[in-house]
C-alpha cells in the first residue's frame, strides 16, 4: 500500500508500526530517520530487522518515501516539522502516533504557516510500561482502538489511506475531532497517569523514612503500574494537554474533598454509595473493554 | 495445633483461613458461626467442605472451641464482641483478619471494659477483588505478609500460637504496634483504594454523558482494579482509619496541586523530575515486592 515507509523515532511504538507494516506487507521498504544521538538505536533497529536501513540526513531519508510516521515524544514535533519542511512533498502522507492531537496541528501551523492537507494525526491506544525498539512487537495494535483526528483541511484520500493502513494492522479505527480526543484521553489516560505518578512520588518519600513499601501488596502494584511509564514521554503528553488536565485535577481534588467530608462526618451511607457507584461503573468499563 | 476452630464470617478471607488450616492439619474441626441472614452462605461453605458444620447459636458455636477467627467487615466488630462476651473463656484465643487494627482494641475495650489478654489481632496482606466463600482458596496467604499487632496486655503465649498458626499456613509474619500498622496501611492500601474509587466515581459520571470508557485501555484497567473491591468492607476500613486517611488525602491533594503548578508554568524539568522519581521509587517497591 506504500512503497517506502519512513519511521522517525524507532522505539516501542515506531518499531511496532514497522514490524506490523512488514508482517502485513503494507510497504516495500522501511527507512529509519534520526539524528546523531539516535545512531545506536537505529543500528539496533536495523540489526533486529525492524527497519531495512536508516539515514541521518533528512533529504536522503525522505527520497522515494510516500509515508512518514513520526513516533518521537510529542515535545519534539515542532523541531521535526522544521527538519521536514524543506523536503515536504504533496505525495507524502505524514502521520504520527502521539497521545495528544491538538498539539500536532498547532506545531504544524507554527512551522508551515497553515496545516498541511497531507498531515493525518493518529493515536493508537496501546502501549506498555516498557520502551525502546527492543520491546517492539508486530501485534501491539491488534484489536486496539486507534483514533484518527482529521482537520477540516485534511485531504480525505490521505485520511482514507491512513485509516486503511491501521485497519490492516488490526486496529479498530475511529475518527474524531482533535480537541474532543484530547478531552477524552485526559480523563481516561492522562489523569490516571498523573495520579499514579503523584501517589508514588508521595509514598516514595515516605518510604525513604519508614520502609512502607514492605507492606504494599498486589493492589498497589497494579494501581501504580503506569507510574513506571517513560517520564520524558509523559512530561510531553501532560504539557501538551495541560488545560484539560488541570481542570480534571481540580475535579479529582473536589471528589477527594467530598470523601474526606464523608470520613470526617462518619457518613457511612454516602461513602458506601460512592464506592458502590465506582464499582458498578468499573463493571461497565470492563464490559466495554473486554468486547 | 487447635482442636476446634470457629470462623465468624466465612467469606473470601475467613473461608481461605479455614481451607488453609485444614490443608495443613492445624485443627481437628472447623465450625462456622453466623446469624439468620448468613444461613445461605454457611450452607454453601459447608457444602463446599470449607467448614465441617455451622451454628446460628453463639453458645453452641463456641462449645469446645479453642480459637475464634473473626473475618467479618470491621464495622461489625463491636456487635460480634457483644455476642461473644457472655461465653468468652480464657482457654479461647481470639483473632481477626481486618485491614485496620487500632479499632479492634477500641471495640474490645468498649465491650469488655478492658482489652482481653487472649485477643491477638492480625492482618493478612492478601486479598482479591473477588469476595465470598466461593472465591476462597487454601493458598491465599502463602508468601504473603501477615502483621500481628499485640497490645501490652496481650498474653505472649497466645500471640506465639497465632504467629505459629499463620507461619504454618505459609505467611511471612511480623509484629508491630497497632497504630503504626494503621499509619503504614493507610499509605500503601487505604489511600490507593480511595483514589481508585474516587477516580472511577468521577469518570463514571463523565462516561454517562460521553462514553469515555470506550477509549480507556489496559493502563486504566489495572489502575482501577482495586475500585472493584467490596464497597461494604472498604467503607468500614476507611471509617476505622479515618484520621490517618484524611491527612494522607491532604498530602495527595498538595502533591496534585504542585503538579498543576508545573503544568501551569510549563515547568518541564520539575515535572520530569517528579515523574522520574516516581518511576524509580516504583522500581524500589517492585524489588521488595518480588523478593
Amino acid at each position: 500500500m506504500f512503497n517506502n515507509l519512513c519511521i522517525i523515532g524507532v522505539g516501542l511504538i515506531g518499531g511496532s508500526v514497522a514490524r506490523a507494516a512488514r508482517k502485513h506487507g503494507l510497504c516495500k521498504k522501511i527507512t529509519g530517520f534520526g539524528r546523531e544521538n539516535d545512531l545506536q538505536n537505529l543500528e539496533l533497529a536495523k540489526k533486529l530487522g525492524v527497519i531495512d536501513d536508516y539515514n541521518l540526513n533528512v533529504e536522503a531519508a525522505l527520497t522515494g518515501v510516500d509515508c512518514v510516521v513520526i513516533a518521537t515524544p510529542g515535545g519534539s514535533l515542532e523541531a521535526i516539522f522544521t527538519l521536514l519542511k524543506p523536503f515536504w512533498r504533496d505525495d507524502i502522507i505524514c502521520t504520527d502516533v502521539g497521545s495528544t492531537k491538538a498539539n500536532v496541528f498547532s506545531a504544524a501551523e507554527r512551522v508551515f504557516g497553515e496545516i498541511p492537507n497531507n498531515l493525518v494525526p493518529a493515536h493508537p491506544i496501546a502501549g506498555a510500561e516498557q520502551s525502546g525498539v527492543i520491546a517492539s512487537v508486530d501485534d501491539l495494535f491488534v484489536a486496539k482502538r486507534l483514533i484518527i483526528t482529521p482537520h477540516k483541511l485534511t485531504d480525505p484520500l490521505a485520511m482514507q489511506r491512513i485509516w486503511s493502513f491501521w485497519e490492516k494492522i488490526g486496529a479498530k479505527v475511529v475518527a474524531m475531532d482533535a480537541n474532543y480526543h484530547d478531552a477524552i484521553l485526559a480523563a481516561t489516560s492522562h489523569l490516571p497517569h498523573i495520579v499514579a505518578f503523584a501517589m508514588v512520588d508521595l509514598l516514595g518519600h515516605k518510604d525513604e523514612q519508614s520502609a512502607i513499601f514492605q507492606y504494599a501488596a498486589g493492589g498497589f502494584r497494579d494501581f501504580t503500574r503506569i507510574a513506571s511509564s517513560d517520564p520524558t514521554m509523559w512530561t510531553d503528553i501532560c504539557l501538551a494537554n495541560k488545560h484539560e488536565i488541570i481542570q480534571l485535577i481540580d475535579d479529582l481534588k473536589d471528589e477527594l474533598t467530598k470523601i474526606q467530608q464523608c470520613l470526617q462526618n462518619d457518613d457511612q451511607q454516602k461513602l458506601f454509595n460512592t464506592f458502590n457507584y465506582a464499582g458498578q461503573a468499573r463493571q461497565r468499563f470492563l464490559r466495554i473493554y473486554e468486547n
